[in-house]
Order: structure tokens, then sequence, then C-alpha cells
């Protein structure tokens, strides 16, 4: 998807079609602000144009990067996913055997469905730990910039955490579902936390 | 930019080029937004298949079509209008009336970078009033969906907020700067109350 124009990918948003859905829209917001900070990273000016400065933003900036592109790998897998649950519901259940194979392949492809939104929440929290780097040590002009990266990296951190949510209930393995919900109940919290920092001290 | 590839797009904001920034982003992740909501509101099923779940959603497909649009425009227009202020900034200031010309003309410029983004707000918010409608007469399995487009409305109208705030100090006509910042003010709280009020419905 990422190498579809944006218009057309709104379009895709804005349609009916199962996917792409919240998930990849999730993705899509988190990669802009871990794209947005790594600018800001890169900006020839700092806040008090230090050494110190210097080696923390170019430690941030390579982070972003990867984060970013592990981002944009997520955008496509969500949907991926999601079109993986959609298949293995149609899977034919005429027989025993046959509805025994459906429903292992329903939980397979429900769990790959959690994976992927959980990833979201990793590497949206891992973008916010460097956004408080940013915001200590980046040019102060570009203060805004860093709070949008912020908002975007909060939202994409709650609406992937919405779709971790919504496919727990639905899995057969507990023991798995509640290492997820734990997990991402504590990403859920350090990212509004991270989130606070790195607000208070762009002031 | 809408016609570019999501990847060149997120190459272009991760850039230490100007634009686009922030502003651009803000939209971004609102059009996002709205379009999910269209998709919500665009589905066969609707909450209970009630002719009026049916009429509620064509109106808030309606509305939010047009905001989405809207909101793909300010895309481009928030990078342009930021790049206003650059050249402004960069104008001749050897003689006075070059000087009082250059002023005039940072002022033009600054007045467009602050419009653009006051307008995402209030689009962002338009959408969010659509949000409640769609979380009360939308299929219930699109939740988490409709709980992504609140989130990404909630950060759009946030992070074009922050740059609005940004330019109000530089602007010297400060009855237009006043007005501005009860606007905006008022913009939030609702944007606030409409994405609890739309979330309590989803529940």
């Amino acid at each position: 998807m990422s190498d579809r124009p944006l218009r057309d990918l709104l379009a895709a948003f804005a349609s009916s079609d199962p996917t792409p859905g919240g998930g990849s829209a999730s993705a899509v917001a988190s990669a802009i602000g871990a794209s947005l900070l790594t600018m800001v990273a890169s900006l020839p000016k700092t806040r008090s144009s230090s050494d110190e400065d210097r080696s923390a933003l170019a430690a941030a900036r390579q982070a972003l990067t990867g984060i970013t592109h592990q981002l944009t790998e997520a955008i496509d897998n969500d949907s991926l996913a999601y079109d993986g649950v959609v298949a293995a519901y149609k899977l034919p259940k005429a027989s025993e055997p046959e509805q025994a194979a459906r429903k292992a392949a329903i939980q397979r492809a429900l769990r790959s469905a959690t994976d992927v939104p959980l990833g979201v929440v990793r590497l949206s929290v891992l973008a916010l730990r460097e956004a408080a780097a940013v915001a200590a040590h980046g040019h102060r002009a570009a203060a805004s910039d860093v709070g949008v990266a912020v908002a975007l990296l909060s939202a994409g951190a709650r609406g992937a955490r919405l779709n971790v949510d919504i496919n727990l209930g639905s899995l057969n393995d507990g023991s798995y579902a509640e290492a997820v919900k734990v997990e991402s109940a504590g990403l859920a919290s350090e990212a509004a936390e991270l989130a606070a920092a790195a607000e208070a001290s762009l002031r």
C-alpha cells in the first residue's frame, strides 16, 4: 500500500471493502509521527548547539529510521493478516475434519491479526521513547512538529491497541491472550507517560 | 502531495526540508480518520438494520466525503502557506520601503499559515460530529474502526491547533489573533467532548 498515492489510499480506507481498515490506518499515523521526529532530529540546528545535542539526535535519528521502516511494513501486514482471517472463515465446514481444519486456520489467522497491531503498539512506544530525546535536544522552532508527532504516535498506539483487543476474545489460547492483554495494557501506560514527558520538555 | 506514493510522503516528512511538516501531517491524520468513518457509514450492515440507521449513515457519509476532500486539499495548502512564510522572510530589507513591504508580506503569509491549520481543526471537529452518528448507527463489528477514526481525528485537531498557536505570537493584528485563540480553544473543548461521546456509544 505504501507504493500507492495517498489519494488512492484515502479512497481505499473510505471504501466498504474490509481492508485496509483501522489497523493499517494506525500504522500510517505512527509512521508519519516517527518520520516527523526524524525530520526534527535531522535539522542542522539543535536545542543548544552542543555536542551532547548532536549525538543524542544522531542516535534518535538512527533508531527512528528503523522504526519507520517497520511501521511502513505493518501497514500492508495488517491488511494481509485481516484478509487471512476473512479467508479462514470462508473455508469449507461440511465435514468434521473440515470443521477442525477451519477452526485451526481461524485461530492461526486471528493470532497474526493480533500480533501485527501489537507490533504497531510496541513500535509506537519505541518511537515515543525517542520523542523524549528529540524534544529535549531538538531545535526549539520545531517544537510544534514534535508535538504533532507525539499526538500521532499516541493515536497510532491507541488505535493499534483497539485492533489487538477485538481479537483477544476470539482466541482460544488463553495464556497467549492473557499475556498480550497484560503487555498491551503496560504499553498503553508507558505511551501515556512518554507522551506527557515529551510534551513537558517542549515547554 | 496527495498524488505522491505514501512511501515518498513519509520520506518528505522525514527530510530536514521545512515542508511538509506537522501541519500537513495533521491534515493527513484527520483525512484518514474521516475516510475510516466513511467506510463504516458505507457498510451494508448497520447497528440494528433500521431505516433510521440507514438515513443517519447516508447523511454522515455525504458530509464526510466533503470533509475528506477539504482535508486532502489542506495537506498541500499547509505546506504552500508555510513556504510563503519562508519566502516572505527572505524578501530584501535594504531600504525602508523594502522593509515595510517585507513586513506586510510576512504578516499576510503568517495569516495564511494560521488560517490553513485553523481550517483543519474546524474540519476535524465537523468529522468528530459525524463520528457520534456513525458510532451510534454503524455496524458493531466496525467499532474498532470508529475508535481508530476518533483517535486520528483528535490527534489531527490537536496537531493542527499546535500549528495555529505557534503563529499567533508573531501576528500584529491583535484582534484577529485573539479571535483565533478563542475559536481554537473552543474547538479543542468540543473535539474532546465529541470524542468522549463517540467512544461512550461504542461500548
